[in-house]
């Protein structure tokens, strides 16, 4: 990823030691790092989505629970419920968080800190590396010369992963080669996440649109959109797909144009325990999100509320669409159908018998 | 309709012969009115959106012409012209303005401005009739004794009409008859017309409650939305619906849910002479609707940029729903299905031979 020019991930330990995340919730209008010293910064900055994106959920919390362990290495278990208690969503947090027990456990307290450390870093590594996977395997989707026109929802680029990105992996990949990917971008209300994909494109120099959420269904009728692509928050082994909220509608306005919606979904994001995604629990936030909206006045970070105080909300954060209206996942292994058998041929050894 | 506990119009003509209109830009924070004066003033009051709603652009329109005859009355193409490139797609204007023509132009100008005012007023009491015809039509759709939830989008009540509303109407029945009707309001982008419908249904104790428009589709999955109802800027003569943005979305989820979905569309709004909705036209309005957000900072108005003023933005204004996803219309009427049949039995004078 490409921050005023220079590379770096969306978090990563420094070399003085100290772990780092961009902070997410001064973008798009100013660049600031976090400095996560402790389990206690690790837990807000996801429960604040000053972090957000599931891969990088779940990378921040492995970090957390390194960081809880220089604090305490005895107290494993502890660290994991107040981690695991951030967001329910997005299944990557809990399986970083079995990841770390796994591997911290069997160790003497003394030796877990260091080991923490290095299994963190290691999850990090992977998910970079799963989502360029991801990346290669999705430049299939684009035949011929293009242009190609894109459309995407939320932000499931780099600022949401390690590095690379989920659903903008391909988008990367296809602009690296030299071919003029645009991408329509969704502004994703309430908490418009879609301005960070608008932001972090424009740091690769890849053109994009930025639309109203309810503008993406008119594109596709009129003919303006080649294809669409998300990540995920999380996968059911059936391939029934939990994102962020009005996906669903994106994938009925897909289906009923002919255009081809593709979910792009690295194995963490997989939960190889629920078959439907009627069965996955759906984050309810403040409904302040919905009722003021935060961006820049003459310049300087401000608010407006939208609706009166008094004004009843509510504010469902993620969606599901059921794998009938998903034309292909891609993984770091490949892409597949979005079925039981799909996901069971490239992952056999997580698949129930 | 009732606003601060008394009941008027959106637009009506005053005792001293002031036309005035609450000015919708100020809503849901202020009600003020605005006096139009003149032909500028009524063109500018619905380019600029301080009156909005397919019904009300037309009576609004009426005036218009009226105001005109009064400061010129040979003018009276000219008037029409200026009226009529004020916004495009709500046929509701153009009906507007050919029934004043209609009246006005085998008049001399002497007797023109009289006659104006008499036909504005009188398309304004039609238009009042009209809904109140359909909310009783309407009121076919609640089928038990409830608690009943419609889902509804942008407002299509009486702020968007002269009296009543079209897709409110059947609720303020229902109310009226002191069944508990519950409304999920969905915020409107980019210019949250939600909020004026949340407005107006506060004024009458109807409870609501306001979600993103990314959250319609959820919620129907849920099972959580008995209907939906919607209004209409234009519908065709085979029942094709343009309307507002985002509407088209949720008669996709409607469908996939088998959730009825119901327009309510008096005859002003149907487009005889266009049989399929790819033929009406679509506004395409300032993208800064979409990079701004207006509000209140500190209760006073204000607004906060959300993209930085260099991004590109697509702000189409309506969509089209295929009449194959409308459930039934509501006309003054009666109720008919969504195809040219359905509309011809209905309006055997108006229908193609």
């Amino acid at each position: 990823m490409k921050v005023e020019g220079a590379w770096r991930r969306a978090i990563e330990r420094i070399r003085d030691g100290r772990v780092i995340a961009l902070d997410q919730a001064a973008l798009p209008h100013r660049v600031a790092w976090l400095e996560l010293a402790s389990l206690a910064d690790a837990a807000r900055a996801i429960r604040d989505m000053h972090v957000r994106g599931a891969p990088l959920i779940g990378a921040t919390a492995a970090y957390g629970v390194a960081l809880a362990m220089r604090e305490d290495a005895s107290a494993l278990d502890e660290a994991c419920t107040v981690l695991a208690a951030t967001r329910p969503t997005a299944i990557n947090l809990a399986w970083a968080l079995g990841e770390m027990r796994a591997a911290l456990a069997p160790l003497a307290p003394s030796a877990r800190a260091d080991a923490a450390f290095a299994r963190a870093a290691a999850i990090c590594d992977d998910d970079a590396a799963n989502n360029e996977a991801i990346g290669v395997h999705g430049t299939a989707w684009f035949r011929g010369d293009g242009p190609f026109r894109v459309l995407t929802h939320c932000n499931a680029g780099w600022l949401a992963t390690v590095d690379w990105g989920t659903a903008l992996a391909p988008v990367y990949k296809m602009h690296e080669a030299k071919v003029r990917v645009e991408v329509w971008v969704e502004e994703t209300r309430p908490r418009n996440q879609g301005l960070l994909t608008a932001w972090e494109l424009a740091q690769h120099g890849v053109p994009c649109t930025l639309v109203a959420d309810n503008a993406g269904g008119h594109l596709m009728q009129r003919g303006l959109v080649d294809m669409v692509i998300v990540g995920t928050d999380r996968t059911t082994r059936d391939g029934d797909v939990c994102n962020k909220i009005g996906t669903y509608l994106k994938a009925l306005a897909a289906r009923d144009c002919r255009v081809p919606f593709y979910v792009c979904a690295p194995s963490p994001s997989i939960d190889w325990s629920i078959a439907s995604g009627a069965d996955v629990p759906i984050e309810e936030r403040s409904g302040d999100e919905v009722r003021r909206v935060h961006g820049l006045a003459n310049g300087a970070p401000a608010f407006v509320d939208i609706a009166p105080p008094h004004v009843r909300v509510a504010n469902p954060a993620f969606d599901v669409t059921p794998h009938r209206l998903v034309t292909e996942l891609a993984t770091e292994r490949g892409r597949c159908a979005a079925t039981r058998a799909g996901l069971a041929g490239l992952f056999p050894e997580r698949a129930a018998p």
